[in-house]
Formats: structure tokens, sequence, C-alpha cells
């Protein structure tokens, strides 16, 4: 297919701070090496592989939709954490290597070039890429604690009316938890506003218009206080496609997520998988398998949970003890990340005298401008856009964040 | 991008072998149950989980490319089974969940839409269901134990050349060990003759004509006596692709396969590898490294070699003593595959009475027509590629061989 041009800042960003030992990167998406569960991951593989009867099928492959236990382990645990029971069958779920698999399979399946989605904007700058490198149109619409601007979405859809180009809509991506990169959380009604809406205009697009729902990031709440999945809402379960994962709340290393989809597109996606791996490598699986069923997950939660919200308290007063004050930023409830506005003429985008100063500095961000739709927009608007930062408290150590967030500081200072 | 009308034959196959213990199959690809290393896997995961400065590392996120010192033993164990060293570099080597990934995000990096793929005929079933989603045209050329037909290829490249259509094509696929389906091994002057043959069309072509050398099987031989690869001819080395695996050696459950790739074409992989999934399973590159290092690897490929080679052998046995004279077969040196050549008038493909009663007789094999490019054919060559069929001794048990190879015969001699 070619190259996109657009460029690869996370394998960038995420071998950096792997290479370089003395750089502090609050870039990257790891995850919490302390508590990352070898005690855990231990006892699991020594029950699956100690029985000697069964030992062996753990080596072996699996199917292309994955582990059967896996699976109904995934809907008991989205209905439980629904207040509303969402009935759904382990039929429609299939175990992918990480939930970005799922969402790049769902976007082979469903688009073709030139299509249109839309997106959160700002939004995971991961997709962004993905859907450029498939040649998408991306229009963002704008995002923040009261969730996705409804009134903004009815007009970029009045808008592709107007143009005639309703029919190249084929999904909304919202990251619903702890957004990556914002920090914020979609409420539950939002949801179901942003679904109606869809509904409204699928008759004219000629197709159902997907809700991709992006709950990453949902196990790593501080308060155990989540909204619940889009997918409640039984009266849209033909439209929403829902994604989530057990390499955040569990281990990177171990990357195993999954996709949730209408019965129809379950064939489809497996067609596709078949073709990408055949199934999700099936030892992972196995592994996944134990750890849920003798409850380690849950224990391992409770400490990742305790644990996040220390290292974001310290993110947070780190910024309030030395940041100038014309400095804003989210407090998020859970996830991995924290939003930084800066006034809109400091520049903080990757060819910025400022990130150069941070490099130098030996600190690292995401430039906040890398997950617009557009931020090389002219004008006070673009301007907005490329005075962010994404900051996380994922990978770096509390003596890492301490440090990172000192250097950031003299940066800011010297603007 | 919508489905193609292709089935998913692996994956049903696969499925209906698991699901119906009664069944015997001897067509999914599975690797023997019975010497899956699950010893050398629990110590592997000790030595690594054992070591506490160490143990977190493992279950993070590794690099998009891949575990370093894992690339390295891939050059190590390529340099050291070619005869003629071909100096490879660890930087050209792209770690993947199994090898079919890497041949799906090859063909993604390299085709377009109405691109043309050269394959053998018959080739790897999987590989055609991916070319045809991807919307390519797909030329076969006959392929004998003395390797691809090099005059037909000559022909195939002569008529793209009348036809203007030379710049369609992007590369040449050949499974070169014990191949998928038919057993044979391409002999490696055979490679080089290829190889000319490509670089002959490449200025009229317009760009890089690149072979793809699949070696998946090559560690599966009875003999230890494997050709060299094609990587051995230097003069030829931008225009090799290498992939392989190490699910069939070691582990089909730890699903971890590489491709090797000229220089130029090692970032635009990793582009789109970062939009598939950042990387593969960091777990299971730290579970490989450590049995190469320990030399279980090694150890390991001498039993399966030995337990593979008594299993064809049983199998080709039962084919001798129970099949009528007028079918015949391959003799693999090596590899899951043995390939049957019926009468022409035998229909053996997925809709015939043949495979019906096979199903009916608790036996399943794959239909050699699944593995030629254009299997409807009218005339003598469709008639003779409708019978033929792919029987596999890798996954079914000694005693299923048996039971398997006479209820074939059984369903043979009805005919």
């Amino acid at each position: 297919m070619g190259l996109s041009s657009r460029d690869m800042p996370v394998s960038w960003l995420m071998e950096k701070a792997l290479e370089n030992p003395d750089f502090v990167s609050l870039a990257a998406g790891f995850t919490d090496n302390s508590t990352l569960p070898v005690e855990f991951t231990k006892q699991a593989i020594n029950e699956i592989l100690d029985d000697p009867s069964t030992a062996q099928k753990h080596l072996q492959y699996g199917t292309t939709r994955g582990n059967e236990r896996l699976r109904q382990i995934v809907c008991d645990q989205v209905n439980k954490l629904d207040e509303h029971q969402s009935d759904l069958d382990s039929s429609q779920v299939v175990i992918t290597h990480g939930s970005q698999q799922f969402l790049y399979q769902f976007s082979e399946l469903i688009l073709d070039p030139g299509d249109i989605v839309i997106v959160e904007d700002p939004t995971y700058f991961v997709v962004l890429g993905l859907l450029s490198s498939m040649h998408i149109r991306v229009i963002g619409v704008p995002v923040d604690e009261r969730g996705v601007n409804v009134d903004a979405l009815n007009s970029i859809f009045n808008d592709l009316k107007t143009q005639n180009l309703l029919h190249k809509v084929k999904y909304f991506y919202g990251v619903t938890y702890f957004q990556n990169p914002s920090g914020l959380t979609t409420p539950h009604e939002n949801k179901k506003a942003v679904l109606d809406c869809l509904e409204q205009y699928e008759k004219m697009a000629g197709h159902r218009l997907y809700y991709l729902e992006d709950a990453a990031y949902m196990h790593l709440s501080f308060n155990n206080q989540a909204p619940s999945t889009a997918l409640t809402f039984k009266e849209h379960c033909d439209r929403i496609v829902y994604s989530s994962t057990f390499s955040k709340p569990y281990s990177t290393g171990i990357r195993v997520g999954y996709g949730i989809l209408p019965n129809e597109l379950v064939n489809p996606l497996l067609f596709i998988k078949t073709h990408h791996d055949f199934g999700t490598a099936n030892f992972l699986q196995s592994i996944l398998v134990s750890v849920m069923d003798s409850g380690h997950f849950e224990k391992h939660l409770s400490v990742i949970q305790k644990r996040y919200k220390e290292k974001c308290d310290l993110l947070i007063s780190g910024l309030e003890s030395s940041f100038p004050e014309w400095v804003h930023w989210t407090r998020p409830d859970g996830g991995l990340y924290v939003w930084l506005q800066l006034p809109s003429h400091m520049d903080t985008s990757i060819n910025s005298k400022f990130f150069q100063l941070a490099m130098e500095n030996n600190v690292l961000y995401v430039p906040g401008s890398l997950c617009y739709c557009d931020a090389s927009l002219a004008g006070e608007q673009g301007d907005t856009y490329r005075a962010t930062m994404r900051l996380t408290f994922g990978g770096a150590s509390t003596k890492a964040i301490d440090h990172g967030v000192d250097r950031l500081a003299q940066v800011c200072k010297k603007f």
C-alpha cells in the first residue's frame, strides 16, 4: 500500500525510552514496571504446565476467535461492570494480540480508502496514524469533561449531508475511559447521545454507523467508579463495537486484547484475523485464563489502581508546585495520562524549540499536536492545539516523575 | 475493505479438528502434541522470571522490531545454516506473531489492489486467500522436485510484458522447504534461476521484483540436510525477503515468527507493524531467547525431527498397503505434508462427493484444489488439480494416522 506521510512517533518514543537510561520519559505509554505481576504469572504458568494431561494443549494452536473460557470471562466482566446487564454472548468476542490489533482489523474490515471516520479531538494518536495509512479522512469533534460535543457532532453530520458525503462515514471512535491522551472519561449519557446521533444519520448514510468504544483503560480507575459501557444501551447493540485489553491492566508483555462485535461482523472479522495470524498466541490466553480464574487479576488490579493513583497524585502535585500558573491540566480519575494546556503562543510540537529544549534537558513528552486531526491548522485554534502536551505517569518511577516534572518546568520557565 | 469471496478453510478445518474428538484430521497443520516442549518451556520461564532484577522487563512492552538478542539469534541461525555465510545484520530482522503475520504485513506494504504476485502452483492456500482479500491477481507457475519451472516463469513474464502488465508484478512467493502443500523442497540452484529471472525483468517492471522465500518448515528436516537459503546469493540480497518461524519447530502456542528484509524495507515494515500491534508479545520472545541460549531448541529439534520422520513413514506405509495403485504421492524429506495425486476423473474438492464421503467416514483432508491459483479451470488440467489431496502427519497421533489412512482408502475404493 505504500507509506503514508505520517511519522511513526509511538515506536520512536518507545525505543528512545528503552535505549537511553538517563532519559526521563513522560511520553511512552508503558505500564508501571515495579508492579508487573511476576508472582501471579509464575503461579498461573505452573498451574497450566504442571498437569501432564493438559499441559501440551496450551503450547498448541488455538482457534482464530480465541480461547472459549477467556471469551466467556470477557462477557462476564463486561456484564458485571455494567449496571444494566448487557446480555453479551461469548460468540461475539474475538481475542486479539492487544486491542491495537483489534482496532486495526476492525478498521480494515469496515473501511475503504476515501472513507470518513469521526474521532474525538484530541484522540489516541496511533489510531490517527493507522487511519492515515489506510487513506481515511478523519474528522475531529471536540470533547471535554461532559464528553463529546453532540451539537458539534450534529453539525459535522449536517455538513457532510450537504456535501453528499454521508455514505462515506463508517464509524465514530471514542476512547471512553481516562482517555488517551486527555485523561477524560465519557459520561454514560453522552454515549447514548452519540449513539442516537449515529442512528439518526444511518438511513441517509445507507448503512450502519458504528460506535467504536475503546475501553482500553477502563480497569485503571482510581476509585472503582467507572461509568457503564455503551453496550448497556441494548437498543443500540447492533451499532456498538467494543474494544478492550488485558495488556494495560495485567501485563503489556503478555499482549492480549479483545473486541466485542455485533453478530454479523464476527465472521468477517475472523476472516481477516485468519489472514493476519490465524489467532492469538494460545499460551498467552491460557496464562490469562488461569490468572482470572484464580482471582489474581482482581488482586492485581487493586495493587495497580493504588499505585497509579499515587503516581498520578505525585505528578499533579509536582505540576502544582513547580509549573507556572498559566499552565492548566486535567485531573484524571484513572488511566495513565495527564493533559496540559499551555498558552496558545507556546508551540510544543515535535519540531518546536520547546520540544528541542526538553530533549536537551533529558525529558520526553508527547506533543499534544500529534493527537489532533489537524494540528497544522492556522490561527488561534491551531495555536491552541500546538500548545498541549500529554504526560504519562505509567512507566516512570516516582523519582523519574519528580525529575521529569522539574526538567519540564525549567523548560516552561524559559518561555 | 469488505469481504473477498474466498472461503476461510483453514480456520474452519482447524476448529473442526479441535471440536470433534472422534474425527481424524489429516487436514489442519497442527504440530505433534505429544512432543510439545513442556519441560523446556517451564525451565525457560523459571529462568527469566526467577531473577528479581530482570523478571519484570519480560512482562513489559518490548520494541516494535523485536527482542535484540532474538534477532541476533535469527541471524546466527541463518548464517550457520548457509554454507556460504550470508552476512545478515540483525537490523534486517523483524519479529512477528508467527510468520503468517509477516507474510501479511509484507504483502500489505508492497501490494496495491490490482497488482500481480507469482506463486508456486500449488502453494500455501492461506496466502492465496490473503492475496485474494487484497484484490491481487495471482499467477501460478508449475513446480516439481526440480523446483520452479523456470521456462514457464519466463513465459509468464513474457506474456505480461506483451500485455504491458510487468509493472503490476511485485513479488514471487515460494515455500522452499518441504513445501506446504506438496512436501517438495526447492533445490538451491533453482532459487538462483528464479532470482536471475526476476532480475532480468526488473528494469522493464520499473521496480524491484522480490523473491519472498517462506522457509517455515526448514527446521523440520528428517535428515538435517536442507539446501541453503536464497540469502546465500549475495548478488541478489536486495531482492530477497525471507520469512520463517519458531512456531512449527518449537511451539505453535508460543507464536513467534520473523522476517528478514533488505534494509530499505525495514522501516516501512515497522511502520505497518506499529499500526497492527506495536510489536510482538515480549514475554513470548523472552521465552524463546532462553530456550535458544540454553541449547534446548536444538535438543527439541532432534526430538521432533525423529518423531515427524516416524509419523511420515507410518503415513506412507499406510498409503502403500491400503491405497489403490493408481494413487500417487510425494515422499518428503521433512515438514508435515504428503501430497496425493489421484486419477483426474476423481474430484476431491470441497463440494465433491468424495469429500462428503470422507466427512461421513470421520476423516478430514485438505482438498488440493484449494492450493491452486485456478482450480476451477475447465479441461484436463483443472481435472488434475481437483484430483489432489494434502495429508498431514503433524497433529494426528500414530493411531489416528492409521485410522485416517484406512478410512480414506475405503473412500477411494468406492470410486
